[in-house]
């Protein structure tokens, strides 16, 4: 179960990976990468930090279900943008299930709370993050919505929630719920980092 | 002879790096560098990727020819600039022998046909792209030239040869020769990806 | 007293990072992110290069300093804007102590003094460059002014030192020194590479 979702949102990350990346690449070959790469370069970046073998290595189904679904968005990328703000929910849900996860993995290697929501900060933005630096597009750090902060709240939580909740699972759940509906409100209703949570920049 | 190959092909992407990065780059200590990564940024990805010692760690002879070369290249670039379509062959040249070389490492190491493949591509265009980052130029990935193209499709004929043909070094050299052949045309004739592999940007 | 010098290393990077950032990069959660990273990142590709453990996921207080300094570099940066000067003397001394003590670090591992000074390198620009290809800034290659190349003769120099000197501790006092010297006077003269040392760019 967890699996078949982890499997939806490596495609939906490779779709929008391609959607995002579309208007700076322009041909097939280095589409299918960049939607490789937002799919699958926030699991890699986790795994060689963590120094353990880098997942799609273990399983390369990622990899074949990461590329395939590059190739269907560009080939029907008309219909895949027409169905946009639907990609954003789906991602969102992908992002959370993602980070989530990646906690679960660096928790049971060992590693303290803090270290584990770090690895689940990176396999859910370090993949978009890769493929705004290669396809020259501004990546989420220098944007202003909520994105990465709901997640960071959510892996806070759920750390917090685990030493208190005794099902794994339903810890799990009103987690990956939490990101999903912080991240959904914030799609819905265009939210962005207040104004005093910005900064004015002084150095020309 | 591979290894004197492997030496020369790290020599021309050396030189080839520095050419590339002088318009945007332009002090020695800069150039050197990035002369140095893109002879060795590719395998170096391949081998944190694989989880396995990087080659220049335990051979550094492949530093010292980067770095000699990027040096050379620097002093004597109106030289090398005159050679430049010279430079483009024997960079294909290169970059066939560092993809079938980095395939051979990875099936040796037990891994499966399909990321062999992707290790022939790290390691071939890897060292390209992070120059092309570092040096703020487009990548290949948003050129639409024929690059990676000719490499993909020798990396799949390699992998799929060495189950039938008996020999190791005739598909070696098939592969190397279908690689080399397929760029020098593309270099010889201007190719780029054909219209209907082209993707139109929608999402401003 | 060497650990007390590497964690106010770490805060001056990290305070450097987001002054650095602050143009482009505009939320707390950005500013805070690219400050850790400029603080940390270049340690760790330093040790996913070596094949060891990162040096932050054994102790995690570097990251918990970065953080927190980043954190206030965000809400007072109107301060350290105005000591920015002051800032570059001690990013001088940081960057001083952190190449040292990578030589140091893989010399122990048992690697030969060429890629303890590649490793001295990495250490103290890596950061930098990685906050500068997130938050999209010429890096520090793109830039003439004497930032590596007093780094590099740092390193070289202790490097050679160490097996002249019978005390570590002279030899690394001294090398600092040196760094610390020659970019001081960089910073205070504004030096930066002399233009037989620049090249033209020739390829368009």
């Amino acid at each position: 179960m967890e699996y078949t979702f982890g499997q939806i949102s490596i495609a939906v990350f490779a779709i929008t990976g391609v959607l995002a990346a579309s208007n700076k690449v322009h041909d097939i070959f280095g589409l299918v990468v960049l939607g490789v790469v937002t799919a699958l370069g926030g699991g890699t970046i986790r795994d060689i930090t963590l120094g353990v073998p880098v997942f799609w290595m273990d399983d390369f189904t990622y990899v074949w279900v990461a590329a395939a679904t590059s190739l269907t968005a560009f080939w029907i990328y008309r219909f895949f943008s027409s169905t946009y703000q639907l990609l954003l929910y789906l991602d969102a849900m992908g992002a959370a299930l993602f980070s989530i996860q990646a906690i679960d993995k660096s928790l049971a290697l060992g590693h303290i709370a803090p270290i584990a929501i770090i690895m689940g900060l990176f396999t859910s933005i370090g993949g978009g993050i890769i493929r705004d630096v290669l396809s020259d597009r501004p990546n989420l750090l220098m944007r202003t919505e909520f994105y990465a902060t709901p997640i960071l709240v959510g892996c806070v939580f759920y750390s917090t929630l685990i030493y208190f909740v005794p099902s794994f699972a339903l810890s799990n759940i009103l987690s990956v719920g939490l990101i999903f509906g912080l991240r959904a409100a914030s799609i819905h209703y265009g939210l962005s980092m207040p104004s005093w949570l910005l900064i004015k920049p002084f150095i020309k």
